[in-house]
């Protein structure tokens, strides 16, 4: 796998992880081992795309990184908590992710319950007490709310379990991944905008980036899961098709399915075009998603 | 079990339930079995005893209930969220729940985990898209999300789980209900206070009188456990003896918890004097809940 896009995401990353750690930070109220768990789950090592997109989207948008923080702290949290609810023995049974024992398994299954309860919980209280001002704030929850609810993330989630062992079309596979994967990739983006206080058509222009971009990502996921080495990868592979779980490669072939990722990559940049060089770090980490199928 | 206080409720009842409902219509993007098991777990029959805190709150501060329809809405999602993830076997593994099977009975264990993180997720949206102007809604956000929290509702839960089979005193059993139970209780009324407008020497006296009603109703649900009809109660009785939980009769025997009960009640519509009569109604409720131990 290429490095990540660089040098000059390094100080994206620090603000990233700082206000990451920050924010896990509870007073006695919270149990120990639960306090524990959750930063074991939002803290594990990752990519941090998603935070990243929402920096850069304010930056694009003529904004400051800083205002966007609150966002991408957000966002991580509902893709953390996504990951440990998914990981449980009654969804997706997985025993690693990121490298290491799933939630589930480095503490106990009511514990993972719980540590994704909260971690949706603290998703909305960062946003609704740091983007600023108030009208920013209120949109910002909405927007993570709908991108998280039963109409997207957890609705692809559950369509994506019904999924499994029946043979399903290329339509289907890409509604699933639309709510699941792609809902989240459209809302950092579309907060990072927000919270930055951008124009209508900097959202929606944003918005087409992070719809393709998040297609994109899904096609490469399940590249890597046919193609990957799982010690770069750091979870389980093959459990796709262990699981009767339809790809992309199965349903396209591994051409053209690497073929239609750099397509939408190149579509998502050129939805950007008109915001000039600040654009020029989305579009280089939306390459770096897609150099990831090489 | 007296009846609820009354003729005068049934305009708010009809209120909430009619919110509730419109609250969980969704577009195709949501599959059908996910919708029907986040109405079967919000729509039960229950008291709605938080939304009609939440409306009364509001009226006693001077304001429309109709202003706290979202706030009313998103309680009573955190606490239907909350009902289905502890009813789940990895945390109370229980079967029966306001005299219905439990979600996870009705459904299955993965559909029980999603409808739980959607109906959190829905809580959010309701009150970011509801509240208005935009920096109560935020201010509403920050609240619920800080009492559905880790150190608040998920908090109470792990510790009440860390509790089984332990000799717990009086003291961590209070400190766990003020977490579990307390904290949504007291949310309600401050969110109901919020978003109709109040002033923080209103909602500071509502926050006073939610503290001492969220701990007698749980002291009163201790007593039902012990004492009630299972039929009437409408969950399974003696479980918390079952599972080795600490209540406030076994700590304090069933005529302190009783007076406790009734004490704490009598404190907290003390806190309300200064509304007049517009504050009636909450005393009545409160009432109410103390005459469940009768």
């Amino acid at each position: 796998m290429p490095d990540a896009p660089s040098h000059s995401l390094a100080r994206h990353r620090e603000l990233i992880e700082t206000a990451l750690r920050r924010a896990v930070e509870f007073d006695a109220d919270c149990p120990a081992t639960l306090a524990e768990a959750i930063r074991y789950s939002l803290l594990a090592p990752g990519k941090r795309l998603r935070p990243l997109l929402a920096l850069l989207a304010a930056e694009a948008c003529g904004g400051s990184a800083a205002a966007a923080v609150p966002a991408a702290v957000a966002v991580e949290m509902i893709h953390a908590y996504s990951l440990v609810h998914d990981d449980l023995p009654a969804m997706d049974d997985d025993d690693l992710r990121r490298g290491r024992p799933t939630c589930h398994k480095q503490f106990d299954e009511a514990t993972a319950i719980l540590t994704g309860d909260a971690l949706q919980s603290l998703a909305f209280e960062v946003l609704a007490t740091g983007v600023a001002p108030a009208d920013r704030a209120a949109r910002c929850c909405a927007e993570l709310a709908r991108a998280a609810g039963p109409c997207a993330l957890v609705g692809g989630q559950a369509d994506d379990l019904a999924a499994e062992f029946r043979p399903i079309g290329l339509e289907r596979l890409q509604s699933i991944h639309r709510r699941k994967t792609g809902a989240l990739f459209r809302a950092a983006l579309r907060l990072g905008a927000i919270a930055a206080g951008a124009s209508a058509a900097q959202v929606e222009a944003l918005t087409l980036f992070g719809e393709r971009l998040g297609h994109a990502f899904q096609i490469v996921d399940d590249l890597l899961d046919v193609a990957g080495n799982q010690d770069d990868v750091g979870k389980r592979l093959k459990k796709d098709r262990g699981r009767g779980k339809a790809t992309y490669p199965e349903l396209l072939g591994l051409e053209e399915s690497r073929r239609r990722a750099l397509a939408l990559i190149a579509e998502g940049c050129a939805a950007l075009e008109s915001f000039g060089p600040r654009a020029a770090p989305l579009c280089e980490l939306a390459e770096f998603v897609g150099r990831r199928t090489c």
